[in-house]
């Protein structure tokens, strides 16, 4: 289906992960930090993330906080578990439960999109509360598949302080994981934010991983243009959805707009990186 | 105490409402909504914004959003429902204390600061689902004093889309406020967030938002450095602290940080405008 000679997509593996776990460390220390924690699901992304942190800060500085919902499978949590095991952190379980039902007691029409949006904030605000007491960062599980086609919620899973992830395809994600020690069983599974019974990230998106990602590294990391894309082989219809796509969740990926009465305008003309005096 | 020739802050009024207003109405218009919702607190900042909303896209087309905790300030209520009824809008109430109460009952050690945050993304959470909903925009309360010091809760009340009053000290937003008809009772309030019995915002700071406003805007918009601002008449020991503070805070105003492993990385070297496409 893919013809032409378009480079494919660099595999990561252990070379990357070596370069996330120094990003972690340095990242984490330069905010005064040791410790982190995140949010464990039972599937890929997390899984990698939390290796990477224990490899950056050593696994007794790592929290892995399962965030389970009555009607999340039981499976995700029995990965999450032998993946807290497998890599020696310790863990915590917080069920959302009781918060999410209070709150859809009083909306019942909301659909499951709502709810699954409802969940993802409510396990960022969880999150983000045990961060005082461990006192530890969040780590972002975001990848770049997902930021790009704004396949997660805003101020939900796309919340974190450091995101080791944010820079590579979710089929890049595997490789990484493979070289962290990821589990047989996490490894195997097939990519799903669990929020609804059956529901799988590609019948969603409408699209596989594999030929989104090799789609996205052409024309976001080497500017391919539609003529180009077209010519590597993709459908015509499915380079405007995507890149209609990138485009119309570019808001997800930066801070709030503000007018601007002032002379220097936070985000305009008052700019310093993220760890400015760090 | 403030000695020196330096410019005072100046006032807004008429004319910088008349900015924010148009601005409301090109920005949200941009992402294709007509309508937009805010959680109104009973505050100056909520209800300066709801006005300028109001303004924007007609009254009709702004919901008003009422979250009071069991312990927040009746006052709180009732001046909230007084502005939405001064506006014209519609408005709903969700209460959030099952939400919060279900958490902290299984977390009792909790301090006060936590719960406050635990508020204030309980209320983000609670906006978002509601602008589904609504069809609309969330509409941001925050501040430039509030962004600058990081005095606020990152993807709680500094979470939005759109943000009227980010570039408007504190001092400032009272004289939107008085020009856009914000109600006499919220206007001779002392502004507190209303997280816990008595709460002051100045107690809270330690120092008048009088005083840090023109601090900041010295500091800040016209570029004074420390000898500058000393010799304006602003003690060493606040212009250290205020300084250490707004960059301290510099994370609560900028996306994650990712780890950088491809050509092109989100918010690196891929930077697009938050309306790209639009």
């Amino acid at each position: 289906m893919i013809a032409g000679s378009a480079p494919a997509l660099p595999v990561a593996g252990a070379d990357v992960a070596g370069i996330l776990t120094r990003f972690l460390r340095e990242e984490i220390a330069k905010f005064g930090f040791r410790r982190a924690l995140v949010g464990l699901s039972g599937g890929l992304d997390s899984a990698t993330t939390l290796a990477l942190g224990a490899a950056a800060l050593g696994p007794e500085n790592i929290l892995a906080v399962m965030m389970p919902y009555r009607a999340s499978h039981p499976a995700s949590r029995q990965h999450a578990d032998a993946m807290a095991r497998e890599a020696g952190v310790p863990s915590r379980v917080v069920d959302i439960s009781p918060m999410i039902d209070a709150y859809y007691a009083e909306h019942p029409e909301a659909d499951r999109l709502r709810r699954g949006n409802k969940m993802a904030r409510e396990r960022m605000s969880v999150l983000y509360d045990l961060s005082v007491e461990w006192g530890g960062l969040v780590l972002g599980t975001s990848n770049k598949t997902e930021l790009l086609l704004g396949y997660g919620t805003l101020f939900g899973d796309m919340a974190s302080a450091v995101n080791p992830l944010g820079d590579l395809y979710k089929t890049q994600v595997r490789g990484v994981a493979d070289a962290m020690g990821v589990i047989p069983e996490i490894l195997a599974k097939v990519p799903s934010a669990d929020l609804w019974e059956g529901q799988s990230d590609e019948e969603e998106l409408g699209f596989t991983y594999a030929e989104v990602d090799r789609l996205l590294y052409l024309m976001i990391d080497l500017r391919y243009d539609r003529d180009a894309l077209v010519a590597a082989g993709f459908e015509p219809a499915l380079v405007d959805r995507v890149s209609a796509q990138v485009r119309a969740s570019q808001y997800k990926r930066l801070p709030p707009v503000i007018a601007k009465v002032s002379p220097r305008t936070i985000n305009r003309d008052f700019r310093y990186p993220r760890d400015w005096g760090r």
